[in-house]
């Protein structure tokens, strides 16, 4: 029997939060694109550590919108969306090639990542164009951009937060209600554990829920983060589990 | 004894200039990577016109200056320099993919253009870039560009200008100067021919110089571009001189 | 008893469009502040021609998007709108005061302009922004910008379209609909007059409605828009209507 | 007779360096203009920090070069460099007039501080942009700019530097020479002290020079900086010295 094996990833590469430190504790890199955060030269340098720690490297996409940082929705057409990914997963994949890498997967950034998960106009615009690189979509299960994903071929990586909270029914707990973010690095090793062990996770009210998850996602740019990841290694060795992309 | 036969690129993507009545008339479009011009839209629909259109499509790289249009010298590091041509050659080689095209070589564009005919480290840089591309360099015979090129086994396309003045040693005549810029149609095509059939060009002095160009470059912007253009053509077929790109 | 008396106004400073021809032709420029469209030196000179030709001046302030034209809808919250509009009024009144002239009002551009009809987030804060600046702000009539501005004490300029259809309940005709553009020159030219002797305008089903503007705008960057804007000069002048800006 | 007087001055609304610790600290505060740093809600939060301080408010102009955070020096024509200072001077009044204050000076940032010192074109194009706001130019003494202000009646704020090696003959020591940086806050709080009480500052080679330098910056991003402030001040309220703006 295998070991069981977890993915953990991160965001990188924006210039905020300590990439330095956090990059021997993950597996995965959602490394910027230059259209949310990140010059050239900052990812190329992020590209070339992700390679030296043998860490997965994904395009973290996003609107253009530097000044507010990928967050805010953009009311974009599926045209526009399609050629603003393929522009950034082409850079990146330059970059990490001049790293001795490669991109292999996909993930959304900030307002597109909340957005495909109903907006099924960009969903759909956002998984044509993952269709093109032939990559895989990292991406919120149950989205609309997995289930579009699944129609047509398209890898889906899906992912749990370590440190949100999750409703009975296994959604996210929205971010104005209790609970909705855990900030003890005890709790949240824990429950990424339970995740990596069981498949399942403990919801706010108690109950057991399942959760679709082949990575967990460590914020980057949180305070804490760097000790919230160190507290997941190092529970996840103590367990037995494996970290690793795939 | 082949056909003679010469190049014809113009710049595309930049939202000036007529790029729809260009396409048609030349063997390789230098499109814009979204530095000094171009949106990811604009980028990828004249991708698709060059494919549609069996033009070769190149990379037209640039110094990170909307504003300024990319005319304007950076100071960049070369570390800087060769990680915004990555970024900006992937990010149009994903582009092309998807358009059913592919890039096939680099020209830096206005001041990154001239500045690599004499300054060695930024040169050194493009050239250190366009080497991890595995992709050809368009430019200036005689360039620092064009030595580097060489030593580091880039393959060169070097280029004359159709609408641009020569001086008897084969140096541009420069814009200040009388004589600097050719406006007569049947003048600009005239010596497109003489330099296709004889590979050498007359100066503005009357003598004839040797051009080392296996292509021309058709100014894409400038007021009269598509007339000029359309006049080089038809001279070129009148003189049985083939207009491709390799 | 007073002429009659119209205010004309264009979108310039935009690159696209013929700036030069139209100047003279209105008597109010909505000029870009440098987030949808416009470097600081295409301003300047913007503000400096209107100076010359005695046109008030308008800044046309837009979302922070200039891969898309600030066409495209951005939820930007109230903060970020506001310190957006002050941020581009501030950098347009500095260039006008350059170029001896001053702005006048603020008329937001695009999807802003859109969307301050109906999201009363935005409008109210895109009115807050105006009121610290002390301008009047251009909208269009039965918005909630317009509703907000009267109860803050912001001055209104209410406007029309020269070259938009009108419903019989005095809405434009959605874009995606018959008779919702004009193209005829001397139709527009004869609507303006109607609209500017009697305050009323022809609906596309023929009735007639009262249209609440003390503005025309001009499209400035559509075809045909400077030999509109010639027709309908000759239309008011012909009529004994005043073009003017107050 | 006054006390002894000096300003402190440092660079804020960049995004980095802890700006909440150091308004309290300093007299004056050189803001970012969106040109090399900083979002409209970023600036205007740090002129309301700076009017709740009674810090005087400078605008910090840059190149446009997010990429580079203004530190590669841009070949701008003047016509270039006016128009973009007065833009983002204009933007930054319109902010601070918001907040309750004022703009009082320019200063330079970057690459195009250290330009203006040996930059003629440059340097008179500064100073033209600021003559026409009407405020003080903060530069380096024995700057071109500073002599282009003083002929043009620009008032002038010189500035010298906390943390910053001195020559015998009162020039800044390279960066690449040793005894450039001082990284000891006591030994930076002593030279401030020297310099607020004598107008003399230490050289490296231990010769005591002339300082003309109305205001000492405090570098605001740099390692230590908050406390090196907390340090300058401490030994300036020990010496009887005053920190104040004029």
């Amino acid at each position: 029997m295998p070991l069981p094996r977890i993915d953990l990833n991160a965001d990188l590469g924006e210039g905020v939060g300590d990439d330095t430190a956090m990059m021997p504790l993950i597996s995965s890199a959602n490394i910027a694109c230059g259209f949310h955060a990140g010059t050239p030269t900052v990812l190329l340098h992020s590209c070339r550590e992700a390679v030296r720690y043998g860490v997965r490297i994904g395009a973290q996409v996003s609107y253009p919108d530097l000044a507010g940082f990928g967050r805010r929705f953009i009311d974009v057409v599926p045209e526009d969306l399609i050629a603003d990914v393929l522009y950034q997963v082409g850079a990146l994949t330059a970059l990490a090639a001049a790293a001795g890498g490669d991109v292999s997967y996909v993930k959304p950034h900030g307002a597109m990542y909340n957005t495909v998960v109903d907006h099924e106009m960009q969903a759909r615009a956002l998984v044509d164009a993952v269709a093109r690189t032939g990559l895989a979509l990292m991406c919120l299960p149950g989205s609309a951009a997995q289930r579009f994903a699944r129609e047509s071929g398209v890898p889906v990586i899906t992912e749990a937060f370590a440190d949100r909270g999750y409703t009975r029914t296994g959604t996210l707990v929205p971010r104005s209600e209790p609970g909705a973010l855990l900030t003890d690095s005890d709790e949240i090793a824990a429950r990424v554990v339970e995740l990596a062990r069981t498949g399942r996770i403990s919801a706010v009210d108690g109950t057991v829920v399942e959760a679709d998850a082949e990575s967990v996602c460590l914020h980057g740019d949180t305070p804490g983060a760097v000790a919230h990841a160190r507290a997941v290694r190092a529970a996840l060795a103590e367990a037995g589990v494996d970290v690793a992309a795939r």
